[in-house]
């Protein structure tokens, strides 16, 4: 008898095939869910790979323009950067694909979710936090953290020949030395020789964008335009011209792989309080990070500002650690949408072998006023107010020099 | 009968040299202070013209290594940044000037400093602030905000036909049409053209740093070494060594300027509430900042790190806002200090066109555990345990979703 | 000729009277304006007196219902307090009379706005940063800041003799040996016999509160209702019923007052960097306070009560700095609002002779689950899962005993 | 043959009498450890208990001296408090038992700890993170979170019938209907009938203080003074001195609980993401808070207050969590230290029938001037200061007055 009806976010590598194959050795009934969230992945291949090692069906989800819309722009908008460096792509993949397998599973009376991750990382904690977030009542089978399924699947050589015994395809190429995630925001790069972090990473490992000194030797201009801290509109140096999100993303990954930008090598703190060297690629995010924040400082109150900078070192943390759709992550992004309403103008930049450089920026209503700031011009203030502004602010100051003599 | 003794924080330039011309005017006696903080300035033909237009005496004071060691260091260890993008050149300098200015009004028994800093700007806030933290009796001349000067002086024609008048030399270059503060740690340029935020800056504005498509073609290896927080040791590619505070850091403003490293084009907001729009170039701060940055997350605890990040935020506040010597400055300091007690270690660097890019680091001790985070390996915990964790972080989850249900 | 036409926040008092002629001296024509901001004050007797100085109009404004409404529910909402200890009775009102005062001047051409506070309290920001938000073209006349009228009048009998001269009439009771401000919310004690930090506040000075020694010896109960963190209803044990804002407010003063709740005696940091030492009694509030900080942690997630507690310590400062219209004052108000749109239900409290207790709390839609808790019922996770919880907490700390023991 | 040894966190009482019995009959060799931290328990009685049982070492260490000057001291000095209201008694507790249970284990050569808390709770956290920083090799035995222990012992009667069947004695007192954990420093209440949030508590639940209503007729007048925010004397009116730390505390529970002070009924946030409905008295926390609060905001410059209040607000959390030997709990801990070096002086109090009223405060050297804040003297600043630092503050409200007006 079945056990149940399982949906597996199935990628159509090694592990997941063998999970397949597994938990239909279990006697599940499995379905594969494959969301296009941008990698580069031939679907129908892996489609037909599910099938013949037993699927009793396989879902392609097109969630590119959802990723780009509901997470990255949210994202891009809210500034979030974790520990500083990280943009957060595989944070923000995992909820999206999280509403998908939810979806897929209630809509074919599915009991459980299953995933590949492992049981030292991030993701397993964003997948699961994300589908209980959503559907309370699932339940989730995570091979890699069940004592059997480990026992059994001690390495790499295990999987291949489970896959061999199986019948299951192995694709020809070599495991390369490290793992990889990918989707339409990065590539992330991590273990194996990554995990030394002392060791250079390799050339041949980046996928998105050229090497710095392999990009093309001019730079390119563009200007970037942003409504309520959201991109809005690309122009280029050429005259072509973006609106609809999805391809300002895509144009803007392109252009920014060319041109080298947006390679990071860092280590990061994992939720679980491991230290782990990765490795990314973020080229149309990084651009757009860029542009926000000089278009934010430049619109937002400054008081404002340090509000929301709070705010957003929160988030960041609460999106790396899979608490997309917790109570905090919702009542944050709404404080922040809340400030943003101001961030509206256009930057301009220029793109050259790795750097992206604020050339200026503009907006159609903006806190910035340059008759007062002028040196030049009479404005609603006299500079002697400064004189008085900074003895209040020296009261204090004095009072502590007071004190400390006092001490002594 | 004079007015009493002044120090007078002189530049040598047009405005500071009709600052003492006016104050001997008004009957005060002035001794001129420069402080040699790694400008490029010929001090003795500053000399000899403030000597020629009457100062009573003129101190040449060289603070390089105290700004180094007291100011900039410091500023590193911390990971100060304003507005997310500002190293902080300036701010870091004005204190330090404050030091000397106020131990020169001592040694000779004066009663008042000058300066020439203009009423809408951050620098008369800082040096304000800096000398009444040292010496709360100081008495301050800000003649940009006397009343009487500012109407006398109106624009910079004024001021030269003042000099001209008193037989003050000007300089036979005209002016750029923008501002500039230089230290050994950075030039700011701003004003003038600068004040259209949309405008480019202009290609033959910067001092320290080449055009990064100018920069050479190949890249430059180092690695920095760092004690406590602070940079103690470089190694470049073609083995030389640098281990002195001053040389370090010229070594790297040197490289980064050749390589056309730590240009930024910001817009920021004053302390008294203006946005203004500024130019940096920190070459060898920027260079700093990115190593430490890599090395703090790598050694540091993930929590201390969180903490001590807020602390930064607020410091960086502090130290633009001219509160160096402040309570709350000092306190932030000493408690950085102490987490970076554990910031130990090197971080391995390249330098090309622009970009500075970790390759990797290394700590004699550190809380990264290469056992542990790697995937083949049996650690201190189980997989399993990961279930317990997501669990019970799952179940404030679903007391939300639970919640959001019954309010419907 | 007239200098122009001022409105005067003008309170009846010795201090504004004389105001109010200095400033008819002036050749202003002066027009009073009084809040009915629920102090205790003869509106009937004061207007007759202003007129009778020579005011050219008396303004008597009731904004007792916007009070409540627009300033104090907020504050309650957001549970403001400052520095760990005051309601922020009198910050409140300021905000409010000024909307009052600038509707005053625009609606009678008036160009100025005077008022008689201090040169060195937190007031004359409050009123002038309001006055400036609502209305930047306004022109401030702070008589107490003027050379002019300091110099005039150097102390009470200065004040006393000039009312004299000018048949100003003045009480014939002395005054009290410290200065008062009261309003709907609060009255605050400060100056004189209070200035100094460690002489005991006099029995007498309180107003609106009996001493708890002088209470009732029984107790008294009721009950209070919120509504997205605002007060709605208030039922007492004897089954009184209060709907209406200033109602509920007023009953809360009262039995508060009869009580003897809600004195606070502290030493606070003022904006301007002094530290000053009040004495407040506010009954309604603290009975307030008290219930809705009940509510408020029992109704809100875990993580957004953390969030949220962060923008009300922000907000504490900005109200008490003058900063209520401000970006950020505005923005960190939105945030909270939408914070507690869930805080529903009812406080259960008894008060007895300065006490407030909580004796239960109760909400319809509720995240507190009381079968998730019970030490007796099976739930939704199992125990075990505390057991993977604790582990991965763990890593952390482990690794920081091994780091502990390699530094040494 | 035995499993290996195991110490025992032992009470005396049901539940770990039977743990005991229990682990015994797993085959292992099981040492009681009894802390001493001033529960009022017969230690004499519970020794003689675990040795019939069947212990083969029992341990009573009085750690009352060391709870605190170790845990409570640093607690009040940091100003700890749990989400506004909770003082922490039983988060201070588990640390310090902690320390006695890992020392007891290491001299004993046992490789166990076990305890006897839930598997719903906090308390399992902090005693295993506890353990695991201090001994990180340890092995702990929770029977709560063992499958086969829950499944035996599934209610109150099981354990009961397992006591008379292993000639372990039972209390002939009936068990209330509520559980609690007394130290030194509080008693907490909660679970059964106090699991409904709206239950009014019992009056006869409290045991370290008197109801209010019960309390004196009279107050009690005492000054406690700080010496680097902690407290080293208490004066009484009676002319008591004590300068012992333990006694100094001891005698402040007395006299709390003799006035009815203290007590306080909340839900809270576990650790693990349940709201809990908790009851606690405290007495001497609660008058050391309040002491310890006023004179804080009297003695530290109003920036450091802030950045302090930030770090307290994050180490009540780490100490409620358990972290308190984190790295994270170090480093704050030694930050408030050092701000708290300036916080020394006397606090005057009057207690009275549940109120702790501040009369009045001093400090030797102190950052209060009563000259500079006086309206009748003159002083540092000249009150036109004031004006320009009120104008400087009303060019960022104003711009956004502007900017507001050209948006709509």
């Amino acid at each position: 008898m079945s056990l149940g009806k399982v949906v597996l976010a199935y990628s159509g590598g090694l592990d997941t095939s063998c999970i397949l194959r597994w938990l239909l050795d279990q006697n599940y009934d499995v379905i594969c869910y494959m969301a296009n969230i941008g990698q580069d992945e031939d679907f129908d291949a892996a489609t037909t790979k599910a099938t013949k090692i037993g699927a009793s069906k396989v879902i392609v989800d097109d969630v590119r323009h959802s990723f780009v819309n509901d997470y990255v722009w949210p994202a891009i908008r809210a500034g979030l950067i974790y520990e500083s460096r990280y943009l957060l792509g595989t944070s923000l993949a995992r909820p999206c694909i999280s509403v998908g397998l939810v979806k897929a599973a209630l809509d074919n009376d599915a009991q459980f979710i299953a995933h590949g991750a492992t049981g030292k990382g991030n993701d397993q904690v964003r997948f699961e936090l994300s589908c209980y977030s959503l559907w309370p009542d699932v339940k989730i089978i995570a091979p890699w953290r069940i004592e059997e399924f480990t026992e059994r699947f001690q390495g790499r050589s295990d999987l291949i020949k489970y896959a061999s015994d199986n019948n299951i395809p192995v694709s020809a190429t070599p495991k390369s030395p490290w793992s990889m995630d990918a989707n339409l925001m990065h590539i992330s790069y991590e273990s194996g020789i990554l995990e030394n972090p002392n060791n250079e990473a390799p050339h041949d490992l980046f996928q998105m964008t050229v090497d710095p000194k392999k990009a093309p030797t001019d730079s390119f201009k563009l200007s970037i335009e942003f409504s309520k801290g959201v991109p809005v509109k690309v122009i280029t140096q050429d005259a072509q011209v973006f609106n609809d999100a999805l391809e300002i993303f895509t144009f803007l990954n392109k252009i920014g792989g060319k041109y080298g930008v947006g390679r990071t090598d860092i280590v990061e703190n994992r939720f679980i309080g491991l230290k782990s060297r990765g490795v990314y690629e973020t080229p149309g995010g990084y651009i757009l990070y860029v542009a926000h924040t000089d278009l934010e400082v430049f619109c937002l109150d400054k008081e404002v500002y340090r509000v929301k900078q709070s705010l957003r070192d929160r988030l960041s943390d609460y999106v790396y650690n899979g608490f997309w759709f917790s109570p905090e992550g919702r009542f944050v992004f709404d404080c922040i949408a809340l400030a943003e309403e101001t961030v509206n103008g256009k930057v301009n930049l220029e793109i050259y072998k790795g750097n992206v450089t604020v050339l200026g920026r503009w907006s159609p209503v903006s806190l910035y006023n340059e008759d007062l700031v002028s040196m030049d011009k009479h404005s609603d203030f006299s500079p002697s107010d400064a004189t008085g502004f900074i003895n209040i602010q020296a009261i204090r100051l004095k009072e502590y020099n007071r004190f400390q003599k006092q001490q002594k």
